[in-house]
């Protein structure tokens, strides 16, 4: 198994932990240090010689960080995790509510006027450090850039990830790494910058066509770059990953030890970019003047995706909507109170393995029955393992690393006989889903402007959720890829090629979750007879095929046209799936992919 | 008639003025002058007397602006005007499309470094010199504020406006000026400012409860005023429009001459409130570092209408709706080919000019058959006005300056029978309006992220209309009032009390034209059952009421919902405006609303 289930939370080691951190404190006549979430490279996980917030105090979320304090330590964690925090700290760690509690206001009404702060100028994106001296100007309360001290105390802490890459053959990447240096390196030279840094791992896996394995559910192996404007790489990534990848690299890529890479920084002589949101703080120090706040240059190419990315991506659904078939099937034959959350994971974990070309589940399967379907990041553990009882509804969010593409797709399942109260808000969730899967837009709009358009059936019955439309996916990288969203907060125009998820949900918190997810991808719509001719618009591929629970639907709530959309995606499901699964599931696609 | 129909462009004057102009330019060593649309207070419609941009090149478009060179003078319009300038200046006159070319990069090209281009100080935003003098950083380019060299060679130019002013009885204001005063002078000393400059005159208007009458369709007297922290005003206007108001405005209101207005802008100590997008550049500069550009205090207050200016625009919608009920069904009495736009127009004002609490009409009616119907800023005259004939649409746009409401109505009206195509799109832009008005959104969005909505039918036909959704309307204030709008561009949150229009339309260029606009009010949505309780939501009140052409609509095209609108909204037309008209308008009214 890829996933575990174990409850890692141990509230009993925080308190000395904490301990000798304040005799760390003491010794460098700190007042505090900042212990992030994050990595030197900023991703949503890390490896475990990373996880250091996890380390110290016991909270295992996906973000937050602590400031430890000589008299107190904030654990800053946002809405998602209150309930989860409070189980996992012991008290001598105090819950601060974030955002709605910032940082800077904290610290000051925690510390006097002088107050000295240490952080880890590896771990901070110099972005965040520099917002963060701005709101703290005039109160006397300073940053200071340290040693790691959790490091120095954290004696058994593992040693850095040293996992082997692989090539990411040109069949897949649809674009050699050579085509992908020039073109970046084309638009450096426009800029007049020399250099551009990348710390991204996704985007040194993206633009060299390799993929590695140093950190859990992303394909990624950590490391730096400098993409140079005469197109030459500097890789700074341990040469033991990468043996054997000599040709696949080729001549225009140097591999240096990760020790070399400021004194390489160091070296440049001119305009160099940098994404200022993930560039950690000691990098831009060293760059001073010379950094050019431009961005990642690989972000947008990477996002929108070519041709033979877009095909392997499609076929990896394919098989991965087969996997998840066979396991909706399967679901079925089973009795009501028969099994649990973590059997439903086991089986389904046990389907996706069968394809050879898996290399490992793209997030923690989420699969939660009844009231912890609510839970939006809920992660079943052996302690929190319910049996799926008549009535439930099951949200399952799951997806699959690929070697062809990267999946992500939500269903929510009937468990026995729904209530009326769930089919209706499952049908407005699916109304969502649909305006969304129908829609063409104007070229130029980004996601915030046609966001709502997801959520207004929703809104019409005084109903909503917390959280964004969509995601980014990567194509054998990222499940959770910027820059492209489906979210008020993105201004991103949304361009050919880019994969987001449709993902609207219902929460009842103590009841019932609802959430139907497919991936879809940004394509250059067809003209329409008596469309407008200027107008460039784009529409939707669907990525994702299969069924959407028709005991939910109230097909009365139904316009004729959502009505036509539902049927020709489930003979779309049949049609693709049919022939790629059992009898037994074949026999349960035909039921679940009639016409209503 | 308020409205005239004549051709007001006069190219042949332009070159002789210019001429005159560059003599101006040489006298005070300057290689160009800046002549905008806008006179001192920023608005939409100027007096003749600051009708500069017209009156030296002929363009009378309501937006846009002269750069005069010695060797090139561009004139600079959107989108919107790019035909009707070529028809309003001579040859010596450059068109620029603009904002494709922006001024900054048009002055680089045409201009050696060094080159000193004036401006008047008065008519220029101190935010748009700021913004212009940075883009031309480096360019050498100098802007010079000097005199007005228009108006030192404008002969006859008129005196400025000097009409009486009335005041604005608290039963349609719904809350005392001192009231108003003091709620926004404890804003001020709660942000530690002295004073508020208020150079926007609706803004004047809406603080002491009066209303003028020195520029066209807008209620409106020109005037500055200085609003202290401990609620004391100083207006600065032209003492004569003032006559007999002391009593009504109060002990706390001190009027002076305009002249004295920069004296005392300078005369104050502490911080001082502005908006910068609307402050004279004069008036920073004299204000210098005290300047502190949180906005017009008026702007938000004025937006969000109380109970009385609610019930008083209600109520000046429906004696508006009847007025536009008799004009329709007068309409539809006239056969094809016997009427024409004019007539029509000065039909309405006849029928608007009953009621006595009519002031004026709030902009020049759009009466646009066929082909003129696309042009979405059309003005009729005698030279385009077109005969009404069978099978055209006829796209009626006007509203009444009312002295409890300003009124702002859309109706696109089949003018025998209506052809296939046109009335596919009528029924989407029915859609889209259907969508909005019906909606339900969670408080906090802005007009950015409802806006898709509206667009939405339109888009999956390969549709779409290049002006916004909708405007912010004034109550017996301006027809287009900030800072709501439906827009794209406006992240203002809505809130309860605004008005705003909801318009879109659809436009086939040399064909035809669509647009249905209903004005709506935003307010507190009910609870629903089953909704979330924890969710504060907004809808619309419609204050529009009357009927939409159902010979252009296309039923089958329509859901079950839009439909129950359609014939909810009709029922409530018929049953508020059938008391209010003639026996023949109710006869025709009793078919335009049946149900279908």
């Amino acid at each position: 198994m890829f996933q575990s289930f174990d409850v890692t939370a141990r509230p009993d080691q925080g308190p000395p932990r904490l301990q000798a951190l304040r005799a760390e404190l003491d010794r460098e006549a700190l007042d505090g240090f900042l212990v992030p979430r994050a990595d030197a490279h900023q991703g949503e996980y890390v490896a475990p010689r990373d996880d250091r917030l996890a380390w110290l105090t016991g909270f295992t979320g996906s973000a937050g960080f602590c400031a430890a304090l000589s008299h107190v330590a904030g654990v800053f964690i946002d809405g998602r995790y209150r309930t989860q925090v409070k189980q996992q700290v012991a008290d001598v760690y105090t819950p601060v509510p974030w955002p709605e509690v910032q940082l800077h206001d904290w610290l000051k009404d925690q510390l006097p006027d002088g107050g000295r702060v240490g952080f880890d100028p590896w771990l901070h994106a110099t972005g965040q450090i520099a917002d963060l001296r701005r709101k703290l100007d005039g109160s006397g309360i300073m940053l200071v850039d340290c040693e790691n001290l959790v490091d120095r105390i954290w004696e058994d802490q593992p040693a850095p990830p040293a996992e082997r890459v692989i090539a990411h053959p040109e069949a897949y990447a649809g674009e050699s790494a050579a085509d992908k240096c020039g073109r970046l390196a084309k638009g450096l030279r426009e800029a007049g910058q020399e250099a551009a840094l990348i710390t991204l791992p996704d985007s040194i896996m993206w633009l060299l066509n390799i993929r590695g394995s140093d950190i859990p559910r992303n394909p990624v192996a950590h490391g730096f770059a400098i993409l140079h404007s005469d197109a030459r790489v500097d890789l700074f990534m341990d040469p033991s990953k990468l043996e054997g990848l000599a040709d696949h690299l080729g001549a225009g890529v140097t591999v240096h030890p990760p020790a070399g890479f400021l004194n390489a920084v160091g070296a440049l002589n001119g305009a160099v970019a940098v994404d200022r949101d993930s560039l950690p703080q000691i990098v831009a120090e060293t760059l001073g003047d010379r950094l050019q706040p431009t961005g990642d240059p690989c972000a947008l190419p990477k996002a929108c995706k070519n041709a033979a990315e877009i095909e392997g991506s499609a076929a990896a659904h394919l098989r991965d909507g087969a996997a998840v078939v066979e396991l909706l099937a399967w679901l079925d034959d089973q009795a009501p109170g028969s099994i649990t959350e973590i059997d439903v994971v086991k089986q389904l974990e046990t389907l996706r393995r069968r394809d050879d070309r898996l290399r490992d589940i793209s997030f923690d399967t989420i699969s939660g029955t009844g009231a912890n379907g609510a839970v939006i990041h809920y992660r079943v553990t052996v302690e929190t393992d319910t049996v799926l009882q008549d009535g439930d509804l099951l949200v399952l969010d799951s997806g699959g690393q690929y070697l062809d593409g990267t999946t992500d797709i939500t269903r929510t399942i009937a468990i026995g006989a729904p209530g009326a109260e769930e089919r209706a808000a499952f049908t407005r969730v699916l109304q969502g889903m649909i305006a969304i899967s129908r829609l063409r837009w104007p070229q130029g709009l980004a996601g915030r402007d046609i966001e709502a358009i997801g959520r207004m059936p929703l809104w019409l019955a005084g109903q909503d959720f917390n959280h964004g439309l969509g995601h980014g996916v990567g194509a054998y990288l990222s499940v959770h890829e910027g820059p492209q969203r489906l979210s008020r907060a993105s201004a991103v125009p949304l361009q050919p090629g880019m994969i987001l998820s449709n993902e609207p949900g219902y929460y009842r918190e103590g009841a019932f979750g609802i959430r139907i997810e497919n991936l879809i991808v940004a394509q250059k719509a067809p003209a329409l007879p008596g469309g407008d001719a200027e107008r460039d618009m784009l529409d939707w591929r669907t990525l994702t095929f299969v069924p959407i629970d028709r005991r939910l639907i109230d097909a009365d709530m139904l316009s004729r046209e959502e009505r036509d959309w539902l049927n020709a995606y489930h003979a779309q499901v049949a049609q693709k799936i049919r022939p790629m699964i059992s009898p037994a599931a074949q026999a349960w696609l035909d039921v679940a992919t009639a016409a209503i």
